[in-house]
């Protein structure tokens, strides 16, 4: 199943589904059939384990929508599936062999592959949805940097939880931006650099992860501009989903709607000969395939 | 206003204020005053400039306290004041020079003064309130690390304020223990090593910022089984409160509930020669002066 956060006719955020190019009102399609389901996207991925068949046999039972239950997804504008999660996400840096290798020739990183997991975080007011603005604060930064991510969204509580079982800790996946003012970097710690305002570009959708049997086989790319600057795949990640998890999960609780970036592949713009970086009016697409693609503007603040 | 989060009787947690040695039901309270007043610290945070002045008016008007709204201190649990921060603590490292002077040392730190706060977080699950274990996981770390902090509580919402006006945006101060697992840093990234669950003890209360109008003349301390291994003052700060909360809000958003770890003071274990660390049985206490005190046992897991 596609589940958005959407906004029709100046509504809160609602949670909806897609289903033939409509999204349908979770919550309404519930209340006219007799169940209770929940107008955010939290509370549904709490309850995954109930609702998600729940709504997946409304969605298939081929009765009829009820009036006003659904738009064409044209009509609406998509809000971040998560569009405040509970706790900071959590960043994975240097997972693609390749990317280590631009790095640690242009940052201060090791030219090693790293042993563990590399683990940072991002506020939840990084996060802006499907078209939003990507700030571009001069004051800040000239090094406003791109990182396209298959975002891993966390649905049942994981506290050491083994490789062999962590899969069934996802409740599915979207796309993120993991965008960084290359030049914020203090000390080491990357939160400042990429925990800025506007600095999580996250959607469009999840999808549900029994649609999405193997997440280590998707491209995933980024255009500035229309071109092409990132084009890899989930298959070169060095630390794959469960493992993620499980390696998180030693240490820290994982829990439902917690959301994990998993890393970019190279095509960074710190890592090009001479450098780029993203400057206002620039336009920036990103996408992984089988879930969606971003389209976001750079604008001057 | 000394402000706590308890629990009596089983009941869910609840905002108190102490007023003589009782811990005030803030709710209750106002219900019996025709006040709408709630039941947790983040929605009173949220609307501390109207219900901060309503409750003071309220003790202070020297009623009775209306039947069951008041408990003796001893007769309730204290949790952490905030039991569920809505992000992750901002944590600033370095923020002393005796302890960037320690760090040096025996971490990988640099032995020069930080041009900038160093920032870091700390996931919600690290919080633990007064009297929690402290959990020692002998799988993970064998280097299990103390550090008493000032914690500053956000009131109202910080975007790009000027340092002149940043005190305006504190709600109150409080007590917060930064554990660190040092052998778990990875590339320099302390989330993990920091972010461990139960790596945050805090409270025991908030102090409200009327009642302590300077922040950086604090008397601050940690003892370990009786011992007292950091003791300083707050006005040893290499950035004090007002820059902190302007330099982080250059990039990020601060907002109501937020909490600042102010930074920790030398005397911590890393430091010491030969190294110390806690293990199993360990008792640590913790204060800041006109805040209060905590004690957290060291409990295998």
């Amino acid at each position: 199943m596609r589940l958005v956060t959407y906004i029709a006719n100046l509504s809160a955020p609602r949670l909806g589904a897609i289903s033939s190019g409509l999204v349908v009102d979770v919550e309404r399609l519930g209340a006219a059939n007799g169940l209770s389901l929940p107008a955010d996207m939290l509370t549904f991925i709490d309850n995954g384990a109930t609702m998600l068949p729940a709504l997946n046999a409304l969605l298939g039972s081929g009765k009829a929508l009820p009036p006003g239950s659904a738009l064409p997804i044209e009509n609406v504008t998509l809000c971040a599936p998560i569009p405040r999660p509970r706790k900071n996400i959590f960043g994975i840096g240097l997972n693609y062999s390749e990317h280590v290798a631009e790095s640690a020739r242009t940052l201060d990183t090791d030219k090693n592959l790293p042993k563990q997991p590399v683990l940072f975080s991002k506020p939840p007011t990084t996060v802006i949805g499907p078209g939003g603005a990507i700030h571009h604060n001069a004051k800040m930064t000239q090094q406003l940097d791109w990182e396209v991510e298959l975002a891993v969204i966390i649905g049942k509580t994981a506290t050491r939880v083994p490789v062999e079982g962590a899969m069934s800790h996802v409740f599915g996946y979207s796309v993120m931006i993991d965008v960084s003012a290359r030049d914020n970097r203090r000390a080491g710690q990357w939160i400042f650099s990429k925990g800025m305002d506007t600095y999580a570009p996250f959607g469009p959708c999840i999808v549900t992860a029994d649609e999405i049997p193997n997440p280590h086989d998707l491209r995933l790319w980024l255009k500035k501009n229309g071109e092409m600057k990132q084009d890899s795949n989930t298959k070169f990640m060095i630390f794959n989903v469960p493992f993620l998890i499980s390696d998180i999960s030693t240490g820290i609780t994982l829990e439902p709607g917690d959301i994990i970036a998993t890393g970019t592949p190279s095509g960074v713009g710190a890592g090009m000969n001479p450098q780029e970086w993203m400057w206002p009016g620039d336009v920036i697409e990103a996408g992984v395939d089988g879930i969606g693609t971003l389209r976001h503007p750079v604008v001057a603040v």
